[in-house]
This record gives structure tokens, C-alpha cells and sequence, in this order.
């Protein structure tokens, strides 16, 4: 082991603190301020923690997935949070995230740049069990926090169920169960008047 | 699978977000405010991903420590975060803790209680080497937080380099390496005039 290489790690290790300033659209349960994407990131490693047995594939690894969700949000930190329901901002999002990713990951070295790199990327390509589940997870969690809240953040952006439905039922490819689950609490918002039909 | 056992699980997951809410002593890198419980918590399991070749034991259980970083400060939510240097409430601090422990973890289904309380009750006995480590990296990053803030939290309660070394010397137990860059560290801080010798 160099120095250097020790010293490179530490960078990034510094550097992705920054990421505890990229606020999220999602209220905490209390709704007394917005979160950031440190806490969701958080939030979603202690979900896979608790609720791998959901995951459609029983083969998951969840070791993996843990990782996933640590690392998943860390390009926000130069491409910004984007909300799941700005369409216009969406299209530029994966440009603008993968720019980041080159970035911020090369700040490691070579070896871990790379396994940093896969995670992410498995991550955003969607198409391994372990992706699935943890997309899963990373929908769930602010559907979660809505319903907790009355719908806090759904209704300051005037979000309707069509479109709730629209964006986050492909959840179902990690964890059918899940998404069932929350969908009955969907309707259960519709009734109480949280969320809009 | 009962609809019970979901319920008790989306209930913690829904408890554990208070632990967004618990402020430490530790600035963030860029100084503008304290961070939390849940951010220190991802913080570590970050460095758990990129320090381990720099545990003592080259045989610890990576996957093992990172669950225990994500874990180890839940009990905070009842028992608040008591300061590495604040003697007095030291002393009452593993009896709130164990109380937390109790009351929080045995909102999972049974299994999964057990599970997770092993988690924190190794991290806190530090037998194991990978309790050790994970003490290492608790220890590693509120010093890397300070050096980077020119001292902030250590000048705002007048902690000297004497109690700074008696405090998180124990870190070698889990990485003699790891200790040994801080310790250059803590002697710059003193040189450069963060810390009082």
C-alpha cells in the first residue's frame, strides 16, 4: 500500500460528504423539513435489510443491494437531485448523472473506481435481480413517506395517482408483493382525500 | 408470510426515521452545520467500502461491518447522541442505550429483533474483529471531520490533543494503519494551531 493510494481514498471519502446537502423532494414522517440523499440512501440500506424476503427473486444478494442503495445517489452531488415527475429535467438526467459518475468515482483508485462504478451502473441499467430489488426499495421508501405525511409532497407538486401509478409500478419487476402493498394504501389515500384520482 | 409480519416491519423502517432528527457534535466538511445520526451512520458504511484493506484482521467480514455501522446508532432515537468527550453523561449512556435497544428492535417480528440487536450488541462489545473495525471507522471520521473544519468541534468544547488521543486511541485495535495516518494528522492540527497540545 502507497500513501497516495490511501490519500485517494480519503478524498473521496471527504468529497462525498457534500451529498448530505442534496435535498430531496420527500418530507421526513414528521414532515418538518425535506430530506436529504444521504438519509434516503440510508433509509433504503436499512429497508433492504428488512425486507429481502419480499424481493420476487429468493436468490438476491443483498450484500449487493445494500451497496447499491449506499452508492446510488452519490452522482448527485454534481448532477442534483431530479424529481421522479419532472419529465423536462429527466431527459437530461442521465447525461448530466454520468458525467458525474466519471468524476467523482475516478477520485478512487483504480480498482474501487471501477467496482464503484459496476455498482452504479447495475444500479441505473435495471436489469439484474439485485437492481430490481433495490429499485424497488428506492421507489417504495418516498411512496411510504407521502402516504405518512397526508401526501405532503404529492400535493405541492399537484401529483395525481395516474401518474404515481405510472411511475413507480415497475417496482413490481423487484418485488410484486411491495407493490401491492402499497398500492392498497394508494387507494386507501385516494379515499382519504391525499392523493388525487 | 402473515400481513402482520409486513406491518411490523414497515413500522420500523417508519420509527427508524427519527434518527434523521439526532444532531451530533460533528460539522459537516464545509462547516455550515452539524451533522446527523443517519448521515454519520452512511458516512461510515462508505468507508467500510472503501477503507477495509486497512483493517488489522485481513480476514473481517466486510458485509458484517457495514450492516453494524448502518445499525449501530438506532438507539440514539430514544437515548440521544451523547458526546465522545462529555464524561458525565458517559456513565448513564449504555443503560438508555440498552433500553433503546429493547424498545426499538423488538418492533421487528421476532427473528429480525434477535438479528439486529446481535448487530449492535457486538458493535458495542468490540470483541470481534469486525466490531473492532467498525469502531475504528466511528472513531476515524468525526477526527477526519475536524481536521478538515480546522478544528471546529473540538474549539467549541475546548478539547485538548491529550483527550482526543486517549479517546480514539482504541481505533488501532481494529486498524493500527488507520491510526497511525491520524495520529499525523492531529499532530499537523497542533502545529497548524487547531488543537491545543
Amino acid at each position: 500500500m502507497t500513501i497516495k493510494r490511501l490519500e485517494q481514498q480519503i478524498q473521496f471519502i471527504l468529497e462525498i460528504d457534500k451529498l448530505k446537502q442534496v435535498v430531496r423532494q420527500t418530507y421526513l414522517t414528521d414532515s418538518s423539513r425535506k430530506e436529504n440523499s444521504v438519509e434516503h440512501s440510508w433509509h433504503l440500506a436499512m429497508m433492504a435489510m428488512v425486507l429481502s424476503e419480499h424481493a420476487n427473486d429468493p436468490d438476491i444478494d443483498i450484500q449487493r443491494v445494500i451497496k447499491m442503495v449506499l452508492v446510488h445517489d452519490i452522482v448527485e452531488i454534481d448532477a442534483g437531485d431530479t424529481f421522479l415527475y419532472d419529465e423536462k429535467h429527466s431527459e437530461s438526467k442521465i447525461n448530466r448523472e454520468r458525467a458525474a459518475a466519471d468524476r467523482l468515482f475516478s477520485l478512487l483508485p483504480e480498482d474501487q473506481a471501477g467496482e464503484f462504478r459496476e455498482l452504479w451502473d447495475e444500479f441505473e441499467n435495471r436489469e439484474t435481480k439485485d437492481a430490481k430489488f433495490a429499485y424497488a426499495l428506492d421507489r417504495l421508501q418516498p411512496m411510504l413517506h407521502n402516504i405518512i405525511t397526508k401526501g405532503k409532497a404529492w400535493q405541492q407538486h399537484g401529483i395525481k395517482k395516474s401518474q404515481v401509478i405510472n411511475k413507480n409500478s415497475p417496482m413490481q419487476e423487484g418485488s410484486a408483493l411491495l407493490w401491492d402493498y402499497i398500492s392498497g394504501l394508494l387507494d386507501e389515500a385516494v379515499e382519504e382525500g391525499y392523493l388525487s384520482e
